[in-house]
């Protein structure tokens, strides 16, 4: 296989050219936006170091980098909602991943239980703004302990 | 107004609760995903900090923080392609921002120039990793030379 990534030698290289020089942050991480193929929903926003990006790409299954757990993660190894990728883009700029996927199972990509991470709507407007979130979405797809038990929860405070 | 960020108390408070209680990194960041509310298409990934992210709640205009030009950017405000908020959505941990929106103007959102700043597909599989990018738009909304004239470009090598 050839080396996948190519340096970055120039902005006309990164946001025209047709190599693949993704750049990563000083923790060595390129965020990730990871939405339905079919519907279009925005499931999760993660983040990739090189190898998960590699993995991504060779295998066609999303990887990600955890940061709370400090590993590399193959999603749905522990869940089984695998996330299958249909599509793997990138930005202008070349520091962010757009993925196109179908998920396994029951669909889920949340820990919490839900279909999408984003279950929640921000009321908006200077009448409105301040006023408690609305939930999008009515019922959990799963149930998180039966699922993952006693794993520590990723969310940090 | 009443203050529009709640303090993180508990997990279950910022997981399943009604608050809107985000969390900013240590650059006072959050990053945001931005799509097409009509066609669902991920527009752009940028970042806000608290002021960009009151000011998008009370004007349901997408306001960001610009990280190459340290300021709080409110987009279109150049180029005219301002974001009109349709739904602003959090996540499971509160650490990041949906925003669906639709673009005034020529609908592009991209200071290359292209709708989506997403306009590369990466070739996925282990026979195609490494081939070239491919092309997702053939062609440029606007000039961007003549929309932003001489402003420095944002990308960062």
């Amino acid at each position: 296989m050839t080396e996948l990534f190519a340096p970055r030698r120039s902005i006309e290289q990164v946001e025209e050219g047709s190599e693949l020089a993704p750049k990563f942050d000083q923790q060595g991480l390129i965020p990730v936006v990871t939405t339905d193929h079919a519907s279009g929903e925005l499931l999760m926003h993660g983040y990739m170091n090189a190898e998960a990006l590699r993995k991504s790409i060779v295998t066609g299954e999303a990887h990600y980098y955890s940061r709370s757990r400090k590993t590399l993660w193959h999603k749905g190894a522990t869940s089984g909602l695998v996330q299958q990728i249909r599509e793997l883009l990138i930005d202008d700029d070349q520091d962010c991943i757009w993925m196109r996927v179908d998920v396994a199972g029951s669909g889920a990509s949340c820990h919490v239980g839900y279909r999408s991470c984003f279950y929640r709507r921000v009321p908006l407007g200077e009448n409105t703004a301040g006023a408690p979130l609305e939930f999008t979405e009515d019922n959990k797809l799963f149930d998180p302990d039966e699922v993952y038990g006693d794993a520590p929860n990723p969310t940090r405070l």
